[in-house]
């Protein structure tokens, strides 16, 4: 068995990555750190895992070499420790912003600090396996993946790998999310009573998750935008990418775009029926399951693409994603313990 | 006092036209028609109106004169019954589709088959007092409007009011949308497992509120699009509309604008906080309230504006906007049975 | 115009009574407190408000005299500072938990403290008014009532008006409620990931709203429970009591009794319908109304009544009933300011 | 392999068990039936199961055998083809209400109707694994549960088998149910914008599910009842029984009795937490799970005890308990294919 841990526990991310790595059948779990609740059960936080582990949070200064050792917490903690952690753990596994954009100027421009350890930067493939799967095969250090960034790049995935879209057109992005992506200490504005009902464009311009998608996508910074909006939900983020794409396509050729996407990459599927309740993406038959369920609608008439992608943001636009890259760098079945189909109704 | 009859009490638009016109000060209802529930108490089908009134559902075969006959049926049938509701009532307004339109052919694009009554159209007043207040004064016959129209109206009347708007780029107006958009009846994507907790774009392209957009604001069919998302809330609108403000337009230009229409608009607000929970318009604060509150955002560096209307759709999108017309056409205050604020924590 | 004042305004039961007073046509708001928000507009707290007030938060030590003077402060400091308080108002209604219960050892013994003002419990009379309408057109100070209590009382009151309990077996209490009785501070448990679709059985037993129905029902503290159970709603309680009836007792004997209750109190509906969706008591569409709906079930064949009230626990199990108590205490129509019917569908 | 077929597939029991037997490692799925989508993919009633399975549905005339038999119809189609049925499967699992009850005279009580196949009512092991385990081993047939009788049969269990609860009392339970109880169908009341927000109690007494609790728990009919209250949730239900334990019993003594009924079977978890936000038995966190929590309250001054048990009743109380039985009919691994967690939070 390989032996794995994870810092920073008692978060949300965290919590579901304990919920991945007690399901996976090639892992074992060694510790799994919480500075504030040390030596309380796991599950006395994480409710669901009760009858499923005895383990209790460690603290974080009493860390035990792993193989593998997943960061899960808040922004600017990894970066400041990354030399200690690279001595617990060959591999690592990073779910925080820290290591996600390659460049330092860049991280400062779009996080308006510098950077810890931009020494770093390039030691980190990207997290997302739809993007790079093949150096993660051989990659020590793996970042996480922004959720609405995930859901973002995805949407504009097939596009952007069949040279659809007309790239001088402007790429709006309206991504709306659940409350989880709040995470487990919230605002004020996350009580039950302010944050029910509400459909609050909490950013319209400038959220952090869009550097994730100019370098990732390769798009122009000035002709993108993304735009949140929270809605009454606890999981799951849908990202409706409207664009153009280049004159003369046609939808059979993004049928054709699609389909390769969802051929290549064992989490993709295109939802896009005639029929039935369920014509199209939509995150929360997702809530538990890594799929990105991806969908589109072009209006031949003046090219303009609706392109939507779902997403369960705790797993493919966190955990999820994470043990998917685990799965990659040890070289097993990249859906090993992400077999969990999600639920309907729900 | 002015009589007033309502011909489809049961649905949603009409119980709330009910509540609203119990507690108008200048009016009294005569009869309230519901072929399927004749003779059965409105409250049983509106329960909050209990203890509030005794009426009954009449048969609307048995309808007698009234000085204002409102029309809330489905879509078809106002039209096709015009010539007799004259008769019945010196003015009418219509909340149905039937008559928002004032170009038969353009009806037809739309609407998929000929205008019954395509001589009536012209009679007809567009039910928005922020677009047509002056003309309402003299009006017999004000049609009703549609809910995204009138959120995506809003969202851009001051913007084209003081001409800020770059009409040469396309607009794109995403909608998110309550359950009782889909009325009483539902269908079988209504149903509350399937409907709870959704993020479904049940429309990229092509709603029919499409048209009223088209209509008042004047922009260019191919320019502008609604997109349709579903989410968990039972009333109430949010537009954003994406799009391009004139070369060097600033964000003092836009509060000028917006400050016009709120101040020429009684139900209309800026909402536009640096701090605290509330900061943009959020339709679930307006729920009974017939407010429309505006708000944006613009990246000077591209000129990308997000303009934001949130509404209760079956307020301001419907019954309120209605009653609104009313008062107007009988040269009363606007704002007469429409004081209710809305609530706050809902 | 007679002026009030609201110490304590930026909570929910604050910020609802700044909403039905602005709306009271008999009053004019002075001021209203906030220790944390002096200076900032009422609105920016409580969104609804905008357009409606441009009255901010004052500091709570400038206070000046008024006619009325409303306390809606967290526990404990209504009894600190009563002799200060009765010097700025000629009557007082306090909506803390401060003044509800006549008797200081009962007090203490559910509140676990001494009470810091004792010789001012007895001049306070209990704020419900279905119990104590006639003391208070003579009282100079009204208490609040706990809203889980309200519910509890008046789901009883018509069955012990009319002596028809069998007081020797237990009454089980099952409350149900929303998000808002949490209040604007809420705790980690009010986040809404966590209070989102819940199911919560916060208190099995001893909850201090139960001293309210002991005192003002005169039932015997062993054999009466209040069980609290929070559900995915912002407003709303609904009280079900399990109970028993006297021998004889017959279903036409409860109607009686319900009607009685119906006729004697503006606010009290009852609502036990054969079809129709709406057929028992809901809280949902009371949402901003001050009506008590009432229902209930016998089971003949054992007497075993299930007896039940819903209410919105701002209005009638808060500032709603708090508003009644002024009109009354004033000699006005109860029903003053109160006129919201409430909405369908919410 | 084992091969099954599922005769009615289209409802969400039918769902459920559908993705459960996909993720079931000894069982093929042969044919699942649903008379009104002959030729449709499952994945398109069933959007979870998208890319995880071919299966289109069957038509019922068309059924092959297999070693084992699922029925999932709606009540009364059972028992009238039992025989057809008994030819096609050795084994089969019924889930509908059909033979959950081993008299026909109470049958016939509690449904109005005689029962069609009153010589098949003892072939039948009611359905529960924590009742009949043992009777599994060797059964051929399997009824289904009723969810809120499961809830309630589990809620009470530890009670019963330690003999602590005093049957002369009368015991109230108060069931909170989600929304898929309604079914795939559902009602007028079941409509998004009626059924959200709710709290509902839609049956004070007489749901058939007591039956099932009569029946296995052995308690006095005059003395039980079930009332219902529907909440706004999909999945889950909380079942809160108040009764009175024999004198002398204490909490030390009911902690055994729940903890043995903790350690004799896999699905039971005891929730009784002093801190943390999950203290108490909660439905939301079991969506998908099957395991029934339970927790209790004991006022030790009366005898008063609350008992509680959280489900999902597509799970526990319905699908993962059906196929909990196939595992034991089959000697299998009581758990198999029902490993999932559950999640935390959603």
């Amino acid at each position: 068995m390989v032996t794995v841990s994870i810092i920073g526990g008692s978060g949300y991310g965290g919590g579901e990555l304990i919920r991945l790595l007690l399901g996976h059948p090639n892992v074992e779990i060694k510790q799994v750190t919480s500075r504030s609740r040390v030596g309380e059960y796991v599950y006395q936080t994480h409710p669901n895992l009760r009858k499923r582990t005895q383990l209790k949070f460690s603290d974080p200064s009493q860390l035990e070499s792993v193989d593998v050792l997943f960061l899960a917490q808040p922004h600017g903690q990894a970066q400041k420790n990354i030399e200690a952690y690279a001595k617990l753990g060959a591999k690592i596994i990073d779910l925080s912003a820290d290591f996600r954009l390659r460049d330092e100027n860049f991280y400062e421009q779009w996080y308006g600090e510098k950077h810890a350890a931009p020494e770093w930067l390039n030691k980190f493939v990207y997290g997302l396996p739809e993007l790079h799967r093949a150096e993660m095969a051989n990659a020590s250090y793996v970042s996480g993946v922004g959720c609405n960034a995930t859901a973002s790049n995805l949407a504009l995935l097939p596009l952007i790998k069949a040279d659809l879209l007309d790239l001088s057109s402007p790429i709006f992005i309206e991504i709306k999310v659940g409350s989880s992506e709040g995470g487990a200490e919230g605002n004020s504005g996350s009580l039950h009573a302010e944050r029910a009902n509400v459909i609050r464009t909490f950013s319209a311009f400038g959220h952090r998750h869009t550097a994730e998608v100019i370098q990732e996508m390769g798009v122009d910074a000035s002709r993108i935008s993304l735009t949140m909006t929270a809605v009454d939900l606890v999981r799951g983020v849908l990202a409706t990418a409207h664009a153009k794409v280049k004159a003369g396509t046609a939808t059979k050729d993004l049928w054709k775009a699609y389909r390769a996407a969802a051929n290549e990459n064992p989490f993709i599927r295109v939802v896009k029926e005639q029929r039935g309740i369920y014509r199209v993406p939509e995150p929360k038959i997702l809530a538990g399951s890594n799929y990105a369920d991806l969908g589109f609608e072009l209006d031949e008439s003046n090219g303009h693409i609706v392109a939507m992608c779902a997403i369960d943001n705790l797993m493919k636009g966190a955990s999820g994603s994470a043990v998917q890259c685990m799965n990659l760098m040890m070289g097993w079945d990249e859906s090993l313990g992400l077999e969990f189909m999600g639920l309907h109704p729900i």
